[in-house]
């Protein structure tokens, strides 16, 4: 883990290439983050970045610009990014942190790419089975953390555990959240539903020092009453996309329906500030990015599609990260549920 | 399964004590069905079923009420309720159809109670390896089938290609779609994305006379762009509570916006007729129950909180289903991929 001083500026490696939108979207917001006391890495081609912060009012900030010939795309494989482009925006990022020069990374490029470069490229803090991705969504009341949405296919009950704990750092010392609950995604409410792996999970978390509610089931998600979900990234990266995609949906027919006439038409434009408050209130972008949890350095994996606002929430979200020492209370954590982690184990070889 | 002449009308038991509401919207349901010449057995309390029939006009119209003593509570456990009501409403609906008495089951009682009761009165078609709960979802264009949501966890390769088959009949002979596309739930669209028993499914799908399309993602569900979605039990239903969920909040934190000022609350007047033709989209009613598909009888598994038009709508599925074989159709659907299954089997023995 990169030291860092408690009065030290958070030092972020920001992906410039990263995003749809690339530098024109990703140079603004770094600078942007940058006049809020962040010590600010761009990471990417030296021209394109130059050519955006030429426009912009850059004086007295701490921002480095930091060559790298190399773009991960889109479709790229994230096996490919990591052996055939060594020289990426994003595995330099990540080396960065490596070497100690920046504590953090955030990049809205290729998610699976990112994913791949953090765990190669930082390494897991000692300790953590499978690092996993938390995605923090907007409910009816406060935000929701749901944990793993798609680091991770075919957990097993004590990854699902870990993520639980994972996210409970997440919760209280990047969200501010008190004393969050973790309930397990499942689909039905008394103990004893789900599938097998589930059901052990649910005796791990049982046993934790967390304040774990029990099963929760998809329609919970979205209410507000449970501040962690924790579920299998196969699961949770279904939940999370579909989410997406519901709304999109939603607001889409919504859209075409209140064009469908004269009166709807006038009816929308009195109510256009409702609107842009709902937009608001089911808007990714006010949250930023997913935290890639247990590595050692921060990575912030943002969404493609993510505008100006997304990118520097992105990258306030992975200063705070490093300012509230996210992964001192990851480690422990750890060492607070060693014993269960044993447990687990052993239970897993008498059933191998 | 029941024998039925061409000619014969439909003939379906109704669990009249099912559903949040009971007897009050499930008998004017069951009547309004009765009208369209669907041949009606009201299973429940004779007592309070009576009450309800006897406040509408039923002259002329073909519909018996048979006596259960007990009922199954919405928080029953489903193996409860299979041994220790065998006179429940719904237990003694699918022994009608066992008996040959009537077709169809519908039942908006407790959902795993109606799977179990189903599962183990009824039985399996002969090649089905597990029956699958269907659920019928509204979308941008076309309705979409999410199969399966609910009746299984822990799915093999060989069954998620079954639920594929199975839906490809509901969506021919049942919603009336020609050549429906059949997607398998993945996360990424690239083949060989997805957990290991996802990748197995491609394979078989992809050597079926479905028409597959490969792995989607959960943000497709709603875009009208393919018609069978295919996942395992535990993702689906995760999957379909998340989506009640999501619109109903969606639909309330609007509902709260627009209610926040005068000018808001006018427009919402004006755009009264769109938001109905929203609501409307969005409904699940429209679309009556999900199909437990595989039995050796028609069960249609309704929402707890369906009313009388979601009732009315299942009792339709059901009785569509009789009419155009639906049973005789998976049969063929069965046998014409026997060869794969034998696949898939001894590809689960090499590998245990």
């Amino acid at each position: 883990m990169p030291s860092n001083e408690t009065q030290a500026a958070p030092r972020i490696a920001v992906d410039a290439m990263g995003g749809d939108f690339g530098p024109c979207v990703v140079v603004p917001a770094a600078v942007e983050a940058a006049r809020e006391g962040i010590d600010i890495a761009l990471v990417g081609d030296e021209a394109a970045i130059n050519a955006e912060l030429s426009r912009l009012d850059v004086k007295g900030l701490d921002i480095r610009v930091v060559h790298a010939s190399q773009v991960v795309e889109m479709d790229d494989k994230p096996s490919d990014a990591l052996r055939r482009k060594k020289d990426s925006s994003i595995q330099v990022a990540c080396r960065l942190v490596k070497k100690g020069e920046a504590d953090g990374v955030v990049s809205a490029g290729n998610s699976g790419a990112s994913v791949a470069c953090g765990m190669f490229v930082l390494g897991r803090i000692k300790g953590v089975l499978r690092p996993a991705l938390a995605s923090v969504m907007p409910t009816e009341k406060e935000p929701v953390v749901l944990i793993d949405v798609g680091a991770n296919v075919d957990s097993k009950p004590q990854h699902l555990f870990q993520f639980g704990l994972m996210a409970d750092v997440l919760a209280k010392y990047v969200l501010g959240m008190k004393d969050p609950s973790v309930g397990l995604l499942s689909i039905g409410e008394e103990e004893g539903k789900g599938n097998a792996i589930v059901r052990e999970a649910f005796d791990l978390l049982r046993e934790s020092n967390l304040r774990f509610i029990g099963n929760v089931e998809g329609r919970d998600i979205f209410t507000g009453d449970v501040d962690i979900v924790v579920c299998d990234g196969f699961v949770g990266n279904v939940a999370l996309k579909l989410s997406e995609g519901l709304a999109k949906s939603m607001s889409r027919i919504l859209k075409v329906e209140l064009k469908s006439s004269w009166l709807s038409k006038l009816g929308t434009l009195l109510s256009i500030r409702a609107f842009r408050r709902f937009k608001k209130v089911v808007d990714y972008a006010e949250y930023g990015g997913a935290p890639l949890l247990g590595l050692k350095g921060i990575v912030i994996v943002s969404h493609g599609k993510s505008n100006e606002l997304a990118i520097v929430n992105s990258i306030r979200v992975a200063a705070t990260s490093v300012r509230n020492k996210v992964h001192e209370h990851l480690a422990e954590g750890l060492a607070a549920h060693s014993d269960l982690f044993g447990k687990a184990e052993k239970n897993a070889k008498t059933a191998a």
